[in-house]
């Protein structure tokens, strides 16, 4: 039986992709994932991704050492050690560190991923080490694959389908069933791979970071396999798969 | 002010394009709107879309002369002159008479458009000229464009998908806001363009009709700008553009 590899745009549509039992690849490229990836790439212990302020906040009053990292609206917020750039997860900063963090479509995804038993957090930084760990996975426990966009309100999000495509375009064609929106992610990539940041940035989102100074971020998140390292959700934190 | 060109997936999110006042395409290449087109390329004189089947045989009682055509679940219907083929729409066949036409997806995102001022019909065999028009208008009118994707069950399409691709394609890019959905779509359809039947034939729905015995639908229906007609929905009928 082909392995079946599905998308689902926006946190609320992963519901569907939990209920089948699927391995997840939750992806929000600007920039929830890819400052996960940076901040294990940085030494990080582990990423507890929340929903709500309130749930964060709480948190890091029973752990005071936890760092407290995220945005609303693109921004860092009050008590907050960082914002959701990965460019500020150094490693003098986040090694070693456990980082409570809460974004606006992110780390909602995330959560409501949570009872899925494997959640893998990709991104163009690590496109194909996620994309060789999900093969593997799929292939051992037998389960088919989803993508879980994590698009602000169930938006479209380019970067974030590209990146489908990015992962999906390492997975073995020929014994993988692709739906519909899957091929077309994998199409979107091939035509843009060589110049991933060029057309990431002409998304809604990249213009919006843009606008807030954030230019960086979109080159540094275009890194396409950057890093082999996967991080993975389960029982509420986000830790590296060794 | 830029025109705005976004994409709705699914009939029932033609509500939105509706009430923004935008100019619509529908789009639904397998089949529907490559059959009207083919059947405005043989001669027809109108094509009155139908939800319902209901409405099509009431219709047909009340106008014997019109050709009674359409499918559901890919296949002609009782008592009707023609299924959904484009390649069923032949000269002597369709030639100056009007057509009542039911079919599953297509002919139902056409009526819900009915309230929109411009629906253009697009299809891969006519995207130029849709394409072309829709420019004209869009400028004139100071209206924005929508696609609506006819999507079966309001599942995104790959075939579409890349059909809106070929036509914002022909769009003055500069003049042009892409939504990040547009924007995937065209850049779906430059990696497959030379290519588009190998690609369309490998959707869900492609799949489906080359098991009914359809596959050279779907070679046919991938003509790219093969006639120059744009055939128009008002005052629930469609019509060729002059």
């Amino acid at each position: 039986m082909a392995v079946r590899v599905d998308v689902e745009f926006g946190a609320k549509d992963s519901f569907g992709a939990v209920k089948r039992g699927d391995l997840i690849i939750v992806v929000d490229v600007l920039r929830c994932s890819s400052s996960i990836v940076s901040a294990f790439a940085n030494g990080a212990k582990a990423v507890i991704p929340t929903e709500t302020l309130k749930e964060a906040y709480g948190l890091r009053e029973q752990h005071p050492s936890f760092l407290l990292v995220g945005e609303r609206k693109g921004r860092k917020l009050r008590g907050f050690d960082l914002g959701n750039s990965p460019l500020e997860f150094a490693q003098e900063v986040v090694e070693g560190r456990t980082v409570i963090m809460t974004t606006t479509s992110g780390t909602r995804a995330l959560v409501r991923c949570r009872r899925a038993e494997h959640v893998l957090v990709g991104a163009f930084l690590n496109a194909e080490a996620v994309a060789k760990k999900a093969v593997e996975i799929a292939k051992r426990k037998r389960v088919n694959v989803s993508f879980v966009l994590a698009g602000e309100k169930g938006l479209f999000s380019l970067e974030d389908f590209l990146c489908a495509g990015a992962i999906a375009f390492e997975f073995p064609y020929g014994r993988f069933d692709f739906s519909d929106e899957a091929l077309v992610a994998v199409l979107g990539f091939e035509r843009v791979k060589n110049a991933l940041s060029e057309y990431v940035g002409k998304s809604r989102h990249a213009k919006h970071l843009i606008e807030l100074g954030f230019e960086r971020d979109i080159e540094f998140s275009c890194m396409l396999n950057h890093f082999g390292l996967v991080p993975v959700y389960r029982d509420g934190k986000v830790t590296l798969m060794r």
